[in-house]
This record gives C-alpha cells, sequence and structure tokens, in this order.
C-alpha cells in the first residue's frame, strides 16, 4: 500500500466492521467488507434502492445517492415522507442497495442457474443533511457521481431550488460487498447433458446525446468521450 | 380493446386500486395504477429490490423475480431469513421494486437535472409457495422471466435441490408504475445559460455468450438472435 493510499485511510480502517446482518447466511464467499472494494461498486453507479420503513412496513424507492468519503447522500424532496423523517433528531433507519448486474449464468441445470454481479448494502441511521457547506458538497457529489465535471457545468441552485430539495446522510460503516464473478458452475454429472452452458455477459451502455430543441451549446468534452460504461 | 384482452382479464381489472401508500407525494403525473403498463414494465426485467423488516429496521436485498399473471414469484434459498419468515401463516410483509434506468436528463441547472426511468412498487404480504405444481410453475418462470423458453432446455430441479429453494408470492394487488420519458426542462430563464442541456439515453446490452470451457452444444436459437435489450 502507497503511502498516498495510506495517509488517505487515515482515521478508518481498510474493513468495514462485521455484524450480523452484514454477514450472509449463504454464499460467504461471494461476501466482501473491504472498504476499497466496496468503494469501487458504489462509486460504478449513482442508483440506489432506498429502503425504510412506514407505518411497521418495508417501503424501497429507487433514487440517486453520490458517495463521498465513508459517506453516502441520497437525494429526495423536503415534501417526501422518508426524508422527512429524517429530518428528525432521531434520523431515520435505513438500508441502501445498489446493484450491478453483470451477466446470466445460465447452466445445464435450473438449479445452477445465477447471476454475476456486484452489490452493496448498507444498514444504518439517515439523517438529513442541514448544514449549507455540506449541503453543497452534497449536491455538487449528487451530479457528479453521474457525470463527472457536470457539477462545475451547470447553474448551481438558487435559495428557491435549495429549499425545495432534501438530502439525507447515511454514514457506511455497517456495510457488506457481495459478487459473483464466475463461469457458469454445472454439476459433473450434468456436464454430459445436451443443453448450453455459459455466461451471458451484461452491462449498461449510454446512447448518442439528445440536445434539447432550443440547445445551441456544443457537446462538451465530458459527455463526447462517453461515460463511462455501467 | 380487443375481445382477446377483455378475456384476459377476466377476474382482474384494468386498474390497481390507488391507496395512500401507491400515489406519490410528488410528481403524481409520473405515476400509473395501469395493469398493462405496470405488467409491461415488470416484464422488461428480472432483477428486483426485495425489502423487509428484520428486528424493526428495512432490509432490501437484490434478487430474481418472475411474474405469472397477477403474482410475483421472488426466488431464494430455504436457509435465507426472510424467506423462512415468509413461510409462517401470516406471511411477510414486503415491498418489492423493479427500476429501469432509460436516460440521464441534463439541464442547465443542477436543479432540474432528472433521470428518464420506468419502476414499479408493490406492497404486500409475501407468501412462500408450498404446492409442488405451483412451484413448478414457478421455478420456470424464474428461469424464463430472464431468458424465454429456457426452461425446456436445462434439467429440471430434481428432489434435493427442489428442497433446498424456496420461492415466495407476492399477489399483486397495492401496486403503482412511476415513469420519466420526457427530454429536459430547463427553466424558460435558463435557456440562454452556455451549459448543455439534453438526455442521455441508456439501455442494458446483451454481449457475446461464453460458453462454459467444456460446452459442446450449439448456441441455441434463443441465445443466438439476442435476447431483448433491457
Amino acid at each position: 500500500m502507497s503511502s498516498e493510499t495510506t495517509a488517505s485511510l487515515e482515521g478508518s480502517t481498510a474493513q468495514y466492521a462485521r455484524t450480523a446482518r452484514t454477514t450472509p447466511t449463504r454464499y460467504r464467499d461471494r461476501a466482501n467488507w473491504e472498504r476499497e472494494a466496496i468503494h469501487a461498486v458504489l462509486d460504478s453507479t449513482w442508483v440506489c434502492h432506498f429502503g425504510f420503513v412506514a407505518d411497521g412496513a418495508p417501503v424501497v424507492l429507487p433514487t440517486i445517492f453520490a458517495r463521498v468519503e465513508d459517506r453516502l447522500y441520497i437525494h429526495g424532496s423536503t415534501g417526501s415522507r422518508p426524508l422527512r423523517g429524517a429530518g428528525a433528531d432521531q434520523g431515520l433507519p435505513v438500508c441502501v442497495t445498489v446493484t450491478q448486474v453483470d451477466g446470466l449464468v445460465l447452466t445445464k441445470s435450473a438449479f445452477n442457474h445465477s447471476v454475476n454481479f456486484r452489490s452493496v448494502v448498507a444498514h444504518g441511521t439517515a439523517h438529513q443533511v442541514t448544514d449549507p457547506a455540506e449541503l453543497t458538497v452534497a449536491l455538487d457529489a449528487l451530479v457528479d457521481q453521474a457525470v463527472p465535471g457536470r457539477s462545475k457545468d451547470c447553474r448551481p441552485a438558487n435559495a428557491k431550488e435549495l429549499a425545495k430539495t432534501a438530502v439525507v446522510r447515511l454514514v457506511l460503516d455497517e456495510v457488506s460487498a457481495k459478487t459473483r464473478a464466475d463461469g457458469a458452475a454445472d454439476d459433473e454429472a450434468d456436464l454430459g447433458l445436451p443443453y448450453w452452458s455459459g455466461v451471458v455477459p451484461m452491462s449498461v451502455g449510454y446512447g448518442t446525446p439528445v440536445p434539447h430543441p432550443e440547445n445551441t451549446v456544443a457537446l462538451p468534452d465530458y459527455l463526447a468521450r462517453g461515460l463511462a460504461q455501467i
């Protein structure tokens, strides 16, 4: 590990602590608590599924997020129910899950079929961001997580817009990654069966940008060179 | 509506009932309770985020699902915590969310940035499937949802494998879709600003299938002609 990397880990550890709920009951070899590995999965996308409990029942909503060091920022509206809950002193218990699907795994038997994927599940208590400086960092990060460099190439939010925007913070603490990146795992006894087995890779691709009808501005470099495939 | 469609709706309705939790507090024009529209979003993918409550806290896990008429089948292991809960008589309160991301929407202002997407959120109580005939239907559907036709072209589960597999059923009842499929919504006052605005389309693509090293079977038609882009 370089001294630079060591410095950046100051005040944190190379691994997040394992707890009962971040230790899977099955396929433990697919689980990972390494800080770098978890951050890599989080940084590969910008869509998460945000879970909370309302009136005793689970609610799971898709939304956008950004990671800044060991914090996740999750975007919402000041009018939305979960984000109001997160504004209370005690915060809101949440589960934030990020999933990337990398391939379909087809095996000779129905049972051994699988999926190649990378996922992160983070548990904790979300709190609303109220400090104006932290809110600016969070809003910039939310834009830059999807399109790196974009926050410096658009009009920042004005006071009226800021008043309508809520962001919650979840500190990464009780978090794990789970990954499968293997070929088809056929049983020895199945190998002679007359069915194709293997992996069909999958990825998210970006198409050609479609400008607003009244847009007269040239496509910026950060879009022209193509966004990273996720 | 054709008589065929009408017949297929027998015993059900063209719209799912709206409830407080399937009526969004914001962007109501993006919400939809139409049965056909909801099924179309569900049928466009096979990955869901499965939410439940454990010890009072939310848990959100990615897994695969299939739709059969007005039922979702969600796959798991008999050893997994949520699926054990769903085996109890009272079932398990769940929220199943399906999300397709169709594009990044970049506007002149940071605030108006958005995402084109299709999502479905289903609330209800999941029950474990115990009837062998229903379990067969569900397991075939789970394979065919990802690769149409595959369940007839692989070895079915044997008794030992079936004993390790748990499937839960969620009846679609309290469910809604939410969709954004528009261009960049710039404020009139922002139109002159020197920032590019428009949409970057996104989709999930399948790559070239990679056979198992010992595979000798030709690529089946249902893979050779390419899986539907999702």
